[in-house]
């Protein structure tokens, strides 16, 4: 529903962008589990980059784990966890009251539910993504505890710029040390140039988040419905600014041929390998035992500087240009949002094949 | 879950390629709805064109509806709808009994649940989409006598032929009118040589089916995690063979400036539109009135007539090609399968509108 | 939702009282299960006594499996079994058209839905219980497949009657072999003799079904809203016509003391356990390894020969004496239902507790 | 799932006894809701009566309200409402670290955990119940602002003692105005009388709360097994201490005849009611109108004030005698969290009415 994700493992989040606070509840994890709360406070500060090149609203962020650890182990109850919003600066927002940004939810929520919380977009904020990392960092924890799962994100392309180096040679390190998200030596220096173009002209870029997975088990995913790439396609289309999702050969499947296509069997170290991976890690809905690949188009920001044609409740639109902070891409702050729910997903998986292990010993 | 897809209008799934039946039991439909048999059977032809392009399987696909319905209408007890499976053919596959090929889900199968139903793909086959066929339909007629709702879908791609004209100006009888559900003058004939080319080579092709929805009501979608985009998003990526998925100007945007992609407030007969369409009628995971569209890519089909490496039970790698009927397409079955998926994502939405209704009168 | 039973082992049931058939889709089912069909007809033969006791309809109910087997075994795809309706006599019901009957679900299904398959109370039919049954069978051989669960039920109570004997002292096959469901040599033929009193007489009885489970494990039920009472408690009340549920000591404990309810700790063989069970084998809505013991109360079957005031569509009332098949009880014929519910509860809650493993030794 | 309550109005639950926090997360309530900051504090109060009767606890539980509410109305975002612990003293409990006190929650954690947090109960401290009053009192304004429903709960029974005046005869006010929350003017004193008896004794006693719902909409429960009585039984039975649950005409009916059982229709000023009440307002699961009312048993408090046989995380059994708070009653404290889980029920069952509602007029 809305605002819960995961059928075993559960987020449910709440928070405006200007209210009290943001937070996340994560119910069926399992009891045992090392609770790390350095990994939870590196993982929201690597959405938070404080670098100039993102929004500069300045917020510390500190998670307060409220319920569901004991002596550094989660119980299996629900871990609550709140951030307070400390840099609300509602004012920033008034003159928006009754008008709707183009591109933005502002219409569609007026829309759906009559009244609006305007102040920075409200639940449509993408600071809603912070509540997002909180689940994802759980996640990870759940996954290290239980399998060796690695997940490598990071922007590879932006406007006209892409990165050449495979997400493999990526250290999570370097991408997280790049300011633009991006471990390339090439395509990096040339997107912070590309942003503070944009920057300086009010403008704004979008660009792809790429995602590899290794060590996903095999026998990961449902079918028909709760396929792996389906949840995958799901969870990185709900994240604000998602135009687009593809796995393994993605688009360009379009203009293959079959012969071209196919994953070919070899032999692996520990059984069954394929030499290509099209698929991306998942046949028919389930993971395969090669990396889990996929990419996420996300759009320009929707909050430019430049004048536009923005709606009014009263069915007039109004030339108008916003003031206030404005990001100039969406892509370099959603790469942890895309790990997250990628962690999500696994975990939530992951406990699934638990629950529904066949009582047939594999025959392979 | 794994067979069921919907949170109130509720599609739940059965069958297996070479078992007794297909079945689809839809809960959560209102009563009192139309029930058009005629149209059942339609969209279901519509998924078996008998033409020479797709499958040679010869089967009548009557649907035999053996509940919720009284009088002509829906009651509000579960539809249930049965298709037997007439053309089986069992012995075609006994080849395959330890043998796993190429990109299809036989290895994976086989790595979650130990046992397999090898016959035809088993669950996995895309015979499993008729079941979807039907659950659209109820939809549809759901839709119908609820909103104004209309669902056009279309291969607009297919290796390396691609359709000019907008998907606005292909009537849905024309489209199915095309052995390729293609209503472009130029495209058609080019993908139908393209297809007989394949064939002759026993080899398959890729493709894209785009989809454009008019009429949809503003307001449908529910953030955060179950947007309208990600619902559809998931929906797609849940059908066999969909690689990617792309909604209003999808991965276009990755190069895209905010200037350019904003869809501009104008005034319409009927309250605020836009000047474009790049937002593909959702903002912020909420429809906005204006026609929903998005594109699914599929990769050719898994299996060819050409040798291959198949992975065996043991560990060993096989080459071996694979006998009996090829389809060198799933684009083209795949239409009326996009369609009743994204149809029922709409009924779904539609409902869950219904729970939520403002208790505010909206300011639009 | 409505026709969906469980959370991870799931019953989708449809179908009417006269309508084509009645079926069972159980998904989340793991692959491997051996799938016992002669299991299957015992338990739908045992709904179905054949005795001049209940309704004298006499179908077969012959089960067919639709999919989900393969060799013998469930192969992790959802099982449908499909039992078709062959005694249906449509005409019987014509009177009921526009009347409704006092004290059925005539008048509601009438105000919710607007329209109403009256034949034979349509979806509110007793036949409705048949699915459960078939899901129950199913969880049945899941739960023989990975536990050593034993479910014991039997009327232990019928208007002034009630059985001494203890449940665990009554054998399966005692029960089913009386035709009131209850293997107590004092209480049977006393409610046998009841029975074909209230039969001539044209009235009809309430009772009470007793439930004790052994060998559940400790650690089923999960805390807060799906504890294992609650789960019980919602499975039994959905049965038609059940009215009170109580578990381990039930209503008596509102006049206990809690020096007198408390069970106490002894050793046991195997670790802990309790000198009373006053708990019913649940604490804190978790198993604790003792026996789950419950009571269902129902009432007497709304269906009498007597003349009643019945409710018409036009806001009348009318007296009238319904003519056609009468079962003077409802408990007899629940026996094998309320242990079809428990199953299920049981093997849902069993698949729940593998997804949520500790990953901690346990202290026990 | 474990810590989330219901379909479309899901109240999300998290926090132990002694942890920071209790917080409910409301989600899937519409917009436009008034929000009534003072009917939640309300509300809160009734369950802390602050009197010498029950636990000498002394929390202010101020509810901060973080997310969901926007200028005094709800917006159709997630509302999360916390209350912070203030009075922990954690180290009353630390004796029971290794120990399992009889019928309590202790040793079923263990089983099922592994860890444990085991102070004041952790999870399972009748202080969770705290958010279930947030999440009905959310429930309360939705309904106020779309229905008339009116919940009315009391202690009818405990110990010996058992009120006479009818439940529609107890005004809301008089019953929180009560120590024991029976507004019957004999048997109030007695229940008094016997809580001092008992806490002097070290003991404690069971008791039953009656429900009666009035205007109740007819329509509202969907079959076959989310009946309206289901829930409210699950729901019920979902309370610490619950184990009994009846409905209408409850257990009672166990010795009926149908005669004397069914309600028979008579004409009421808006249409058909019945001339008795034994459905308790249910038939066929779905609400027809007349008063919802059942009853639910509470068992005495486990925690009393002498020597009793703990576990021990070693197999053995302790006599120990705890020390600490004891309240002689689990009954007084549960009106509010009763009225709060019938309310969550209908609210929930009232939306999910609004997404099926027929497309026909209601024949009625």
């Amino acid at each position: 529903m809305a605002n819960t994700f995961g059928s075993i493992f559960r987020l449910t989040t709440f928070g405006e962008s200007h209210g009290a606070a943001l937070g996340a509840v994560i119910d069926g994890c399992p009891a045992g589990v090392p609770f790390d709360l350095e990994l939870l406070r590196r993982d929201l500060a690597r959405r938070r980059p404080g670098q100039a090149l993102t929004t500069p609203r300045n917020e510390a962020d500190e998670p307060e784990v409220l319920s569901g650890v004991f002596e550094g182990r989660t119980t299996g109850a629900p871990i609550a966890v709140l951030v307070r919003n400390t840099d609300q600066r509602s004012k920033d927002y008034s003159d928006l009251k009754d008008l709707y940004r183009p591109s933005h939810a502002d219409y569609t929520y007026a829309a759906k539910y009559g009244v609006r919380d305007h102040r920075g977009g409200g639940r449509s904020s993408a600071r809603e993504t912070l509540a997002r990392v909180i689940g994802g960092a759980v996640a990870r924890m759940l996954l290290a505890a239980g399998t060796a799962v690695d997940v490598r994100a990071a922007v590879t392309a932006m406007g006209p710029h892409s990165a050449e180096r495979p997400l493999a040679e990526m250290a999570a390190d370097a991408v997280y040390s790049s300011a633009v998200r991006c471990a390339d030596p090439i395509a990096e220096p040339a997107m912070i140039a590309w942003l503070d173009e944009l920057r300086a002209a009010g403008n704004s870029t979008g660009g792809i988040v790429s995602v590899r997975v290794e060590n996903v088990p095999a026998g990961l995913g449902e079918p028909i419905y709760d396929k792996l790439n389906a949840r995958l396609a799901g969870a990185m289309m709900s994240i604000n600014g998602a135009m687009g999702f593809e796995v393994g050969a993605g688009f360009g499947v379009a203009s293959a041929r079959g012969s071209e296509n196919n994953d070919q069997f070899i032999r692996g170290a520990d059984g069954l390998e394929t030499s290509s991976n099209n698929s991306g890690g998942i046949q028919g809905g389930i993971s395969n035992g090669m990396p889990v690949e996929f990419r996420v188009a996300f759009k320009p920001p929707s909050s430019i500087a430049l004048a536009q044609q923005h709606g009014a409740a009263t069915g007039e639109t109004v030339e108008h240009a916003v003031t206030g902070r404005h990001d100039p891409s969406i892509v370099v702050r959603a790469v942890p949002v895309v790990e997250a729910m990628t962690l999500l997903v696994l975990a939530d998986m992951w406990l699934m094949a638990q629950a529904g292990k066949s009582l047939v010993v594999s025959s392979q």
